[in-house]
């Protein structure tokens, strides 16, 4: 099971809407068959492995990091081929809540007569497809918040200089979490500001890069620089105000490959970031990386939308005209600040990586 | 020698401007005597685990965290004193700089006939007196600055509300680090918003309590409320401008038993540090810990005084409205941010504990 969770890994951030699932067929104590979720989410992991496997499948056992499926979608459910390879028995670690599949996929294997265990590594597996679960239950993609910054909480001088606040090793890690979420998301005026490539560099590839969202209500975003330029090779989302753009600046930026998602106003007149959060959802990500800015940081951590925050220290000092990491949350009373605890803390070069999730407010 | 370094730790904070000794006696085996530096510097851990040893120092040998001291002050040199009880065999952690010993101990203890050893668990022994050895050096005391903010590097509201940032947890060892500094340093602006006690309690205990010293260019410290009510039973000392004072108010704080140092002002007419660190040097003080506030940091940072930053990260965010844990640094490139290397991170219950050394410039 733990190469089956080995190969699903190797499918976070490429299969959505599908989750990213591992299959290791063993007989004899060999391994006969492997496979996981390609890009797209199909094929699936099992069909993967039994195509590898051929004729040995037959009496094998099949480790599976998600509940095969049981519906006919493009490809036929995964349960029905397995049983009809002549697999001896399945291991499952997770089961599926899809209500497509949800409890179908073992009852087919069991009728089939054959040997069926689940929970093997569980609590990992849903670990690997926590964006995959979020998205079933919530409705909305998984969101990890990225806030690099100094230890003073600055992400750029005054004057908006921000290269080099972290080191080699984190700007590294940022890209492996790039290449492992769905998409990611920065707010309008980091959009303008930097114009960044949001692409997955820095030693690290995928198969299918990251859709790159911008929270853009009055569709500013300009039509030249990485971001526009790059639309048709990279996916390009703007979540833009519902019912106040301009239509022959939205056709413009159609016409560079833009995909426009809009989004109702909230009572300040910004992006209602949970009914954005939605809209993604629909359109299948599970899980968003946001790399900022502070004012959409800010908005996301007050709306209670952040589910992870990734927070990358620097050994450096900027001072107080720094540009802040977080945005202005009109606080007065500090038992009503948004809180975190902490999950993981470990070095990244010269930097300090730690990782907090939201704890209820008392 | 573990046994003596433990033993020279309950000095630490309390034997300034002596270093933190332990010394333990053992023969055939066993200890038969052991000490460590009285609150104050006296009596010396040769001193007492002589003392405690009586006859049975002859032939034992000695484990010693510093070498012991061949001038006369107060008592007897400890080199001699372990030569006369007839101790057969010294062994020595750390040479001491003190140019008064120097070598000089190590040398009447050979003269006597004694077999000396040198150097074990010398970098543990240097790490415990850093602040002994630093003044030294420098002719200052080793700074440490704390930095206990949210994630987003703030430790106040707009308001002012800071109770509580960080958890009990982070509070206790906080009130470690003053048990075991010489003294607790802040800026006017905090003393005279917080009035904060800055005693030691929490669990921890101190024979010597910390000397509490405030930057208060404009001796403007209120003469009532914690600090200056209890300045009859733990130090307060005030670093202030040196010539332009209000003579009748510095009567009033002399009244109260506050101490005054006078200091030159830097060209933007703030106290110059480094000049006020030499005067808490030339006091006797090896070790301060800086508690804020953000302005104070922000000039110790800039004039490159913080030999060691710990920063607590408490899980919560305030936003760029809070009081930013530094002040102002007037940086205009990010090349000339000050900057430090992380040397520790641990959890402190709900809170993360980063520790970081300055590093060079480049």
């Amino acid at each position: 099971m733990e190469r089956a969770l080995d190969l699903a890994r190797n499918g976070l951030g490429n299969t959505w809407p599908n989750p990213a699932v591992g299959c290791v067929l063993v007989a004899a104590d060999a391994v006969v068959g492997e496979g996981w979720t390609r890009p797209g989410g199909r094929p699936h992991a099992e069909t993967e492995a039994l195509s590898a496997a051929g004729a040995r499948a037959r009496g094998a056992t099949a480790y599976v990091t998600l509940e095969p499926c049981a519906h006919r979608g493009q490809t036929g459910p995964c349960a029905v081929a397995l049983a009809e390879a002549g697999v001896a028995r399945v291991v499952v670690a997770l089961h599926d809540p899809d209500p497509r599949v949800s409890g179908r996929g073992l009852e087919i294997l069991r009728k089939a007569g054959i040997a069926v265990e689940t929970g093997l590594h569980g609590e990992r597996a849903a670990r690997l497809n926590a964006g995959f679960l979020h998205r079933l239950r919530s409705g909305r993609p998984r969101l990890t918040l990225k806030l690099a910054s100094t230890l003073d909480g600055r992400i750029a001088l005054a004057n908006g200089q921000s290269r080099w606040i972290t080191g080699p090793q984190a700007r590294g890690f940022v890209h492996g979490l790039r290449a492992t979420s769905d998409a990611v998301l920065i707010g309008a005026g980091t959009a303008r500001a930097d114009n960044p490539r949001l692409d997955v560099r820095e030693g690290h590839e995928t198969p299918r890069p990251p859709v790159r969202i911008v929270a853009d209500p009055g569709l500013s975003l300009p039509l030249t620089g990485h971001l526009a330029e790059t639309a048709g090779t990279q996916p390009l989302w703007l979540l833009h105000a519902a019912h106040d753009h301009d239509p022959a600046r939205a056709e413009a930026l159609r016409g560079i490959g833009a995909r426009l998602l809009p989004v109702p106003r909230d009572a300040r007149g910004a992006l209602e970031l949970p009914a954005a959060l939605r809209a993604l959802g629909d359109a299948g990500l599970t899980s968003v990386l946001c790399e900022g800015g502070g004012r959409l940081a800010a908005g996301l951590i007050q709306t209670g939308l952040v589910d992870e925050l990734i927070l990358i220290t620097a050994g450096k000092v900027i001072g107080a005209e720094g540009v802040p990491s977080v945005g202005p949350l009109a606080l007065t009373d500090l038992g009503a600040a948004p809180r975190f605890h902490p999950v993981e803390h470990r070095l990244l070069g010269e930097d300090v990586l730690t990782r907090w999730e939201p704890r209820p407010q008392g």
